[in-house]
């Protein structure tokens, strides 16, 4: 029997717990596995493309690359039509990654923004991540990464569709099930920090602490995952707002001057 | 009477010459205008945020700010937060870009980016741009953003949606009109090229060619552009796509193992 | 009469107060001057030569260019190969560069590393820094520089030897005088801070601030702006320590094993 | 007895074939090794120090680091002031670098600044490299450069001076000597490349081939290699040319204007 073909990617490199823990229960379920990272941590890149300079692959061992100074969706772009010659993968599988995707923080996301990419090369595509960064069991959740895969293969995925999975931190054997759900609020309570420089100028630092006990609306990939299913959120690749056309059109948007 | 307040900015840097053009008119008809940029081309950073690193904001000028190696989405982020004191502006204005922004390019889209961050923060957004880089004419295109700027302040936008605006690059008297559209295909016809650097090693680049002679389904951005129209696309924050969930429903997706 | 070329680079991209200063001085003297910098601050890239991956020279105006993520010495590399075309200018002079460059600074400079990579080109070469970045009074300076400028294309410059030029950080009709020096200790208190990141991870900031108070041995580049002269250290490209060799001869470094 | 501690750093990143063969062959010989490396390749960075942002250190297994888009010189810094916590090492090692670093090579190589950065902070210090980058006997070339290491540790070296070794690319069994040499002229055939992007934009490319069949004057570090020897060039901390000094006062050069 012929195995099916993964292409493995993530946004954190090839060090990642998270990609391997996966990439070697991939391997001994006998999948065939293509994995291409950046070098280095590059959480936050989003969907970025690097059009502005050339790009080196660099190969770790057999079927494993990784890109260097590139970013997730240029892993999947020289995956796909480089590495992999143009043959479409079976499935496209991003991450485990490090820490959660949830919500807003889908726009950020350099995992979520590789499984765009492939999806917008016809390739069914997945990104996983856990609830939280903090000690997740990446294990336990490569397991239920791979029976998310199997169905994905079995079934099928909607056209221009893909998934972002999310697992919540808990110990696999309490997870109480896996729920489809939609994207809401984010992981993070964001803020930005004031630093002053050892040569005393003033920098501003992006960030925020993971805030998982926050109230979210029902059905929500927020909620699902604190009330401990697994959530799986279809996100459309089509970003037209067609109920918006609607209402421009009745307040006449278009009559301009 | 109080002047309306625009928070201002791009992907191109503050040098480009879409963004000057906008600036100038915006401020000769009266507008409050904080203008925010990168410090040089950020296009291809979608919607990436600097987590990794604190980042430094310099002043070019009153009213005028650049963020170092910072991305459109950190300018949206530290010019709301820091600059604007978290006061909202009555409207984030990204661009005038210097290429086109249409269909899948949108995903990589620096401008487009920095018009969601605005939307995430609650701010009406718009993102602009010319449907090609051969030569537009940025005067007669902020004359025509100016337009659509007011028609927003009055007439306002559905919540969570903001606006991907992209002029056809004729003359700006032989424009035919203004045409809601959807999001349809790029403007470029993408490859990936291979290069041998001087040390004789093997580099892929990312990149294409502006092809706009294609054909593309009615009724889209990259047609309307196409046939003198300037195209409004109205872009939704919400990623979830509910068809998907109740295609997923029907195939028992849900019943994993 | 045929005017003389400069070269014109620096380290702090072409904004730099420093800079303009200078260029227009020398523009106003009649020189004819070809400016080629950084995008941006590229100050602590010492010698720095950007071999992984392509540069894209823009124009600014007529004879004004940057290098897009360049180096320094990439501005010396591009500007005297490819914008000069290989015609050696009459000079290269880097700077003025924003705060000082003395001592063990000159290992870090970029200032100095630009005109070393002048130097291995056969240019003469020279670089200026203020001895304090505290309001230094450049349009003063620009005009020393200028007459340290006109004092090299006069009497030359030993072969394969740059000058490191400092300014005293006092009004310029207080200076003393000019002073040939060595290299002494830098102008900075260096340290390293630890920082902690929004999102509670441990960095570590190596900087330091300008400690201009402090001892120095006389002779050195640090004494004389201290004192109120003008430093200029003649700086060597011929890193080997001849009495090193003879030393490690005596001690039988050699007979190995 | 007490083992010696050495501070191991390159410019090659922690995967690099020189630098591990080396790591492997220290700790067999009982040496304490703490290695610190940047994550990736910093080829080309020259003695550049990192003030513009924070630097994160990872810690890949014990006694094992490296700094996230570090520059060589950083690893030095954070490796003494922070890592060992100020405590001296007995000699700081820089490589087996990847390819070869002699002549003007060395004002660009990131393998001999952090020599020099160790050497500032009043640490024993040592560069390697090999020859050529064609396939070089790592393996024999680590068990060299521990004999050379021993010599410096019992022997010491001059004040103020450390030595930068290139290994000769042929079989260790063949490799004729030891030489004392000077700084000649570098490995490097450099040129400009120029590329069109696939965006249609002109780029040019620093780099060259290695050459290493050309002429250099005896005594140097290139000829020594060529004829089959190990280079030992003692390079010195004090830039300044003295007989630089005596010539400018000779030229009356500081009768200025």
């Amino acid at each position: 029997m012929e195995k099916y073909r993964v292409l493995l990617v993530n946004d954190d490199g090839y060090q990642s717990e998270g990609l391997l823990s996966l990439r070697k229960k991939l391997l001994n379920e006998n999948f065939e596995v293509i994995t291409v990272t950046p070098d280095r941590n590059m959480s936050g890149t989003s969907h970025s493309l690097t059009f502005t300079r050339p790009l080196k692959i660099e190969k770790l061992e057999e079927n494993f690359y990784y890109i260097v100074d590139g970013t997730p969706a240029d892993c999947v772009h020289l995956g796909y039509h480089i590495i992999l010659n143009g043959e479409k993968p079976d499935i496209l599988i991003s991450g485990i990654n490090t820490g959660p995707n949830l919500g807003n923080d889908i726009f950020y996301s350099g995992t979520v923004g590789a499984a765009r990419e492939g999806t917008m090369f016809g390739i069914p595509s997945v990104a996983f991540s856990p609830a939280s960064s903090k000690n997740p069991d990446f294990e336990g959740m490569a397991d239920l990464a791979i029976k998310i895969v199997k169905q994905i293969l079995h079934k099928g995925l909607p056209e221009k569709v893909f998934l972002n999975v999310t697992f919540p931190n808990i110990k696999i054997d309490q997870i109480k099930g896996f729920l489809l759900t939609r994207q809401g609020r984010g992981a993070y309570r964001e803020e930005i920090k004031k630093y002053i420089s050892p040569s005393k100028e003033v920098y501003y630092w992006i960030g925020g602490e993971e805030a998982l006990e926050e109230e979210c609306e029902r059905g929500t990939d927020y909620t699902a995952v604190r009330e401990g299913y697994v959530s799986i959120t279809p996100i459309r690749l089509d970003l037209t707002d067609y109920r918006g056309i609607e209402i421009l059109e009745k307040l006449s948007f278009l009559s301009i001057e």
